[in-house]
């Protein structure tokens, strides 16, 4: 890499992160200001609760959550502008949090499940919070597997009513969000009974307190109480006493009971009516996948601005005069700790850009694509899964990075550690829905998501010569050139050369998923068991979830740096990539020294590769995390808003 | 492996995890108990810092504080079980870490730094509580670098009295446990002049609040507010300006300034003198080692519990019943999650136990041996800094594994999280203290812990030519016997071969370690700038230290094995060894590869070996954990004490 000095064009820079959603971004911004909505801590969590409330009936009137609603309701028909005025809320996650609660899911299942009836009666009141709601999916005895929720919702024809029961603790509603304190009505998931046959789970609204704040009659509400974050929200538990509801009030999109108890549906595979209806709740996959990154945007620029300023040892040799001391983002270690970080967080911030913009044009597309949208829940999956890992990780580093000042609440990496941590739980354990992604790309998206379970895989497996199609997911023909002109897989292509990059992680991709199907395809012949075949696979499924979204995001870097209009911006964002890149290698490098893809020695060169990057690309780091434009009020962490730089007699940092 | 079922007997196993101080460990597990003992969550800081100090109180009447303290003033000389005493407080890590400043830190510090006069006028009453007191030595500008604290104390001959001043911001003496509320004396270390001459570093005994609670004159205390966690220890900030004291209240154990002003030492170098000083206060770095290996315990034994009876989806091909689905814990991805930091857990608490030995027979001693000191120094930083690391990673993967019961506050694992996250930081910053493990390898303990700057250190590499002694570190016949027996580098060896395995990590440090000396000898002989060339290395510097470690964690578990006194137990832990072995070589296996220790098809081995293991140790993994002998009150967790056993009708765990 060359060491010369490049020129970032900050506005440019911004520009391109802002993306096709800056007005957006714009929006939130100029929203989440002042006093209302400053970062707190040390708050009691009746005192959090009551100020998120706050702040989210202040949001209801910013016009912020009327984006995600069809216009027939007086919304603006605008998935992906709802998805990123969600990631916005980084102030305070239990504000995003919360606001996802509302708007996202209790909001978005009564659109996407629901019919116009429900739209015209409810939706109004859920934008205005007029009606607070919650989603009651969850279990206490099953989160991840949705389908043996226990709940049962059994229709009664003399009423016209559905009776909602929780038949034992295991069919309590767990962890709800909206339910302790402020949740009005309740989309319930349950087992829907009519005409004396089970037609698997379907949602209902279902009222639980009444306009005093009182439980209704029959409903029990619980109180999660105090979590390791997030503390603004008010989780819950509900339990329902044989609650009557009437007809309506089932959401009767995918599946319908008329006044004599007949069942209809659209779809006729009780199956793939369950994974149809629970698609169309993709959106909160997302929206978790894009908070993640903006919690990981906080800290990195904390820690990164705190990193470039404070100082502890003297350099050898000198007399150790304070001025002489060196920052600490200038060891190398330092650097290790927050700079491929910070690339990684780059790439995951054009993957999610590109995965909001699919999601967005398939909810405008007048046809609907079976293919595409199993695409699109896959990768919502991965996406959602390796961008909250990495918020984990990150996030931890920075903890450390900061030393003693990450530990103080007043310098905020410690609430953003707690309140992101279960964004690797929730929305979809982590490990679940890395498998669901795999038995995806087995599959080459033929199935419906999960349609098939372990047993159905083997069989499938068994029947089929089994060939990964490397399918590029953006800036295809950009890609397609990059790859077609490197020289192949021999050593000499230089590490940075992009096309050999993307042929080499397309290569461990297809490699890992052939050899995956060989082994399911080799056991499920042997007529093993299947849950033996798969289990004692399962590291080697969730490895090719992994090489699959590695690939799909340096995919999607390499379109986001393709689009930037500044070269010299471009070729700054170019040796992030190649940090991206050579991190990412350098942590498999063991995968590809074991399948002969490197040699010993370019396996060495890679974490010398690391090392020079980090290098060349640390006197860029505070203007790399700055362009995220996060507000300073925001980050609010003294130590990276010149309490510091002014200890030191460093200019101090941000931008007002 | 054998698949065979062993029988593990627990009060054996018990009996060897206790050791040597397994009547220490029975003592706190009697007082240790009751609701005044009782993890608590969702209190405020001020009623947590009061429920702290009621907790410190009764400990100071139980006996246990006194292990630490000489026999002289009524203590009891027992340096191992002051150790062991301060690692049980896991009921509620505020009371342990405030345990550690107070006795440990405060008291530790005037054992080791006063003389008989400091003995006798402060010891009873810091063991018995009535004077708390601090451990003022880190400052806000300078943490890790204790030597260039700015607090200057400066002799007045006129008055025979030291002036203790803070010059500025940059000297506050910050993070400071039992400054904002309880300590009303303060161990302050300063730059001390007497004479007109600096003296470096030296310890202060000065008086910060008077009888009614007050400030003392001159004495600015601040409150660092709320933190991520630990918030029943009130961390304070502490300023001087121009604070008098007499000119007895200096701990003059290693200098002292006589009252016209002269200045000796039994130490005639400045630096070295320094470096013995905070040498006598590794004990608190060997306490922060054990106290976060309880807590990774204490997560595991949670996480074990639960997984060994949740279960989510049915096996494939079932019809679904609750009674079939799987139980987490059968998974193999849930095991990889747990089960290697099991079994890493396990090996750092045999090294651990060898460690306090070390500290406690070096204690003892009545020659100073300065190698020993040595490398009992550089050991412990070793340790601090691995098991801290550990505790982190492992928690975290606890509470992932626990779903979202893990960040439920009632299961104890988020205040596990919250509180240790700090660990890696206190007692010395984690990246640091490997540093200078490192240095003490590369010198093999020839000259003093962090004697030779980098400046200093490079030239000394340039003189000499390298050879690394593995010097084995415990049970040292029997694995000279292991190794001696081993095939040798081959590939003959299976991978379960202890002498295989000792062979291979020691051949690991050797060649990493000498592979930094010839790099950093060739650069200095170069005429490099010392803190490039240094700079440059660092993550070479941080793999030696972690390779060494690694070796030394593996000897101390297999001189553990070797005390268990049933064979069939001995069997299970071997197996829980190699877990151990393995899970580190795959985690490195891309070194092993680059440097041809391993072929590609030993490492993919590798790979399957820990498969192998974690499915063989499964179903001892319950017992393994209660084996900890952690009480249920402290984990206090219904997760892992029966909720959901009960839900899934189990029976219960735990042991009342």
């Amino acid at each position: 890499m060359t060491e010369q000095a490049l020129r970032l064009d900050e506005a440019e820079l911004r520009g391109l992160l802002d993306g096709r959603w800056a007005h957006v971004r714009e929006q939130a911004r100029d929203v989440l200001r002042g006093e209302l909505f400053a970062p707190v801590h040390g708050l009691s969590v009746e005192e959090h609760r009551a100020r998120t409330l706050a702040q989210l009936e202040a949001l209801a009137k910013s016009g912020l959550p009327t984006y995600g609603f069809p216009e027939s309701v007086g919304g603006r028909g605008d998935v992906g502008a709802s998805v990123v005025g969600f990631e916005m809320m980084v102030n305070d996650l239990s504000l995003m949090v919360k606001m996802g609660v509302q708007w996202g899911l209790f909001g978005g299942a009564i659109s996407a499940l629901g019919t116009e009836r429900h739209h015209t009666e409810y939706l109004p009141d859920v934008m205005s919070l007029e009606l607070p709601g919650c989603f009651a999916m969850t279990e206490t005895g099953h989160g991840s597997d949705v389908q043996s929720l226990r709940t049962t919702a059994t229709y009664d024809p003399g009423a016209e009513e559905f009776v909602v029961h929780t038949p034992d603790e295991s069919a309590r509603k767990d962890y709800i969000g909206n339910a302790a304190r402020d949740g009005r009505m309740a989309v319930v998931f349950a087992q829907l009974n009519a005409d004396g046959e089970e037609h698997g789970v379907h949602a209902l609204m279902v009222p639980i307190r009444d306009g005093r704040g009182e439980p209704m009659p029959g409903v029990r509400i619980g109180d999660c109480g105090v979590k390791a974050g997030l503390n603004g929200v008010d989780n819950g538990r509900l339990e329902f006493d044989h609650v009557r509801v009437p007809r309506a009030n089932l959401l009767n999109r995918y599946g319908d009971v008329a006044p004599d108890g007949t069942y209809s549906s659209p779809i006729e595979s009780k199956n793939r009516r369950f994974f149809t209806m629970l698609g169309t709740l993709v959106r909160g996959r997302i929206s978790v996948a894009g908070g993640s990154g903006t919690a990981t945007k906080a800290a990195l620029a904390i820690a990164v601005r705190y990193g470039d300023t404070r100082r502890q040892f003297g350099r050898p040799g000198t007399d150790g005069e304070p001025e002489r001391e060196v920052r600490v983002l200038d060891y190398l270690a330092h650097q290790r700790k927050l700079l491929p970080a910070l690339a990684r967080t780059y790439a995951l911030h054009f993957a999610q850009e590109e995965l909001v913009t699919r999601l967005h044009d398939l909810s405008l597309s007048s046809e609907h694509d079976d293919r595409a949208q199993r695409e699109l829940e896959s990768r919502a999956a991965g996406l959602k899964a390796v961008a909250t890992w990495h918020a984990t990780r990150t996030i931890q580093m920075c903890r450390e990075a900061c030393g003693g000042a990450g530990y103080m609440a007043e310098n905020r990496i410690p609430q953003l550690k707690a309140d992101s941590d279960i964004f690797t739980t929730f929305e979809g354990d982590n490990t679940v829905l890395m498998q669901q992604l795999t038995k995806s790309l087995l599959t080459n998206f033929q199935d419906s998501f999960g349609d098939l379970d372990q047993l159905g895989l083997v069989r499938f497996m068994a029947g089929k010569v089994f060939e990964t199609v490397i399918e590029r997911t953006a800036a295809i023909p950009l890609i397609d050139r990059l790859v077609a002109a490197a020289p192949g897989r021999g050593e000499e292509a230089g590490l940075y050369n992009r096309g050999w990059q993307l042929e080499l992680l397309e290569d461990r991709e297809k490699h890992v998923v052939e050899g995956l199907a060989a082994r399911l395809r080799r056991s499920g012949k042997d007529g093993n068991d299947a849950f033996e075949t798969f289990n004692r696979a399962q590291d080697h499924v969730l490895t090719a979830g992994r090489a699959h979204m590695d690939r799909v995001v340096l995919e999607a870097f390499v379109a986001g740096i393709d689009r930037c209009g500044d070269t010299s911006t471009a070729k700054l964002l170019n040796r992030l990539c190649d940090l991206y890149v050579m991190s990412v290698v350098e942590e498999d490098r063991a995968w590809f020294l074991e399948h002969e893809r490197l040699s010993t020695n370019r396996a060495k060169a890679v974490t010398q590769a690391v090392n020079d990057l980090c290098r060349g690309l640390r006197p860029y780091a505070v203007q790399l995390v700055d362009a995220f434009g996060l507000r300073d009020e925001w980050l609010s962490a003294p130590i990276a808003l010149g309490a510091e730089h002014a200890r030191q007699g460093d200019p101090a940092p941000g931008r007002g």
